[in-house]
């Protein structure tokens, strides 16, 4: 049944980054259930043409449709940035929620007026996603993205504390003399360094971590369309496209808890 | 003509990484022709299946002998492991060499039974090819391989040399205990890190770097097959699957010589 709240939530990601969203969904809704879908077999999708990442984004949310999803929540920066037209199209009537709005959302409500800088990948960078969100928000807001390539790598290594991480981070934000009031953690690896960012940042600046604000989302709008389950168990499915070994090792530090190859399904999608 | 030393000599790669092979093709031969390659629309293939890898490859070897090449270079480590034998057959009776065995021949010969080891990527890592290659070479010698992905984003973000560099390289090489009379730089990427990495390791270590003992392979092998062009001026073709201002931003760093996307031919493989 369409309004049945005991169906499951699906979140996709082109990999394991989108784990974050997840953890922090858990936390936030720990009755429902979850159906994760990692694109690992055609990560990353930063580099690939909009036109694929379309196709992709489109082929992996009907594969959650089959799981019976009554939401889908797009945790990648590149198809929340290119795809979530096509999607919330062929989800219809579900509701579907992206990482980009919610960051966004977060920074301009906390700061209004304010100067933001978003941290994220060269790919979301040049699709200047946040920019956008933002500007339409808070036409008054300045914002400043930096592509910050190598903390994904290094939140993948799990080195995401220490003298390492913090001296990569605060080269990255010694090329930025903007001084903003907010900083956004625009990619979904970046939760990972959290830490580490906010010892290289003045106490007074804002960390909006698109996973948590994401989370937020995904609980208003299933309040909305009374959609909330709460009496469930909290049941979570994994599914990935390739290397149910990596998947379970590299994302078992992204979600929080130890994963086995065991625990991930391989699909074709 | 099949025996025309006047023709190319080309050198594929899944991106930019094999540039460092070519900039030591190119310093060894300045007379030579080259066509690069990079596949960067389907990068990273070490995460893809052995039956794509090879598939992609082959793709690639055609377009290449289309433009009339006189032997493939396959600076690719992953390539290299899982397609030498399938691009082979593809460019019979035209020679092809890999990254992997002149890196395993170079070490081999300088420390005979001796303890070595090699960084590269996990992919490389998995697929135990130095390993091999090392035991088919010298059965006494003792082989280590260490997967340091982040040496790849250091390399990509042009952050080479000085303490970041250092200290992630010691984060890595203290994990080993294993006291290597050789390194091999078993990544196309590494290259640009040998100072970081000599900077790390006792002076009595050889390191050996892929790059250069690739080219000194191809030398002989041209030299034997009576294909060596001695009155040539160095023309260089680049192309590339998808990316090219990223391609020239990046790659030029790698082939050490100042590119711009003008440079780079986006071409359908």
């Amino acid at each position: 049944m369409i309004d049945d709240p005991s169906r499951p939530i699906g979140v996709f990601d082109s990999g394991v980054g989108g784990l974050t969203v997840l953890k922090a969904l858990r936390t936030r809704l720990p009755d429902e259930d979850f159906v994760y879908l990692g694109d690992t077999a055609r990560l990353p999708y930063g580099t690939k043409s909009p036109a694929s990442v379309v196709r992709y984004a489109e082929q992996a949310t009907r594969r959650l449709l089959a799981e019976d999803v009554k939401l889908l929540v797009v945790a990648c920066n590149t198809a929340s940035a290119v795809a979530l037209e096509a999607l919330s199209r062929a989800m219809a009537p579900l509701p579907v929620v992206g990482v980009v709005e919610p960051g966004a959302l977060a920074a301009t409500s906390a700061r209004p007026e304010g100067s933001h800088l978003v941290l994220a990948t060269e790919a979301t960078v040049r699709l200047g996603a946040y920019r956008k969100a933002i500007a339409a928000l808070d036409p008054a807001a300045r914002v400043r993205e930096l592509a910050c390539e190598l903390l994904v790598a290094l939140a993948e290594e799990g080195w995401t504390g220490g003298e390492i991480a913090e001296s990569i981070v605060r080269r990255y934000l010694d090329t930025d003399a903007s001084h903003p009031d907010s900083v956004i953690l625009g990619c979904t690896h970046f939760p990972l360094l959290v830490d580490a960012i906010r010892a290289c940042l003045d106490p007074g600046v804002s960390v909006v971590d698109s996973a948590v604000t994401t989370a937020k989302v995904v609980a208003d709008t299933l309040d909305r369309q009374n959609l909330c389950r709460d009496n469930g168990t909290g049941q979570l499915r994994l599914l990935a496209t390739d290397g149910a070994k990596r998947f379970a090792r590299v994302g078992g530090r992204f979600l929080g808890a130890a994963l086995t190859a065991a625990d991930v399904e391989l699909v074709d999608i």
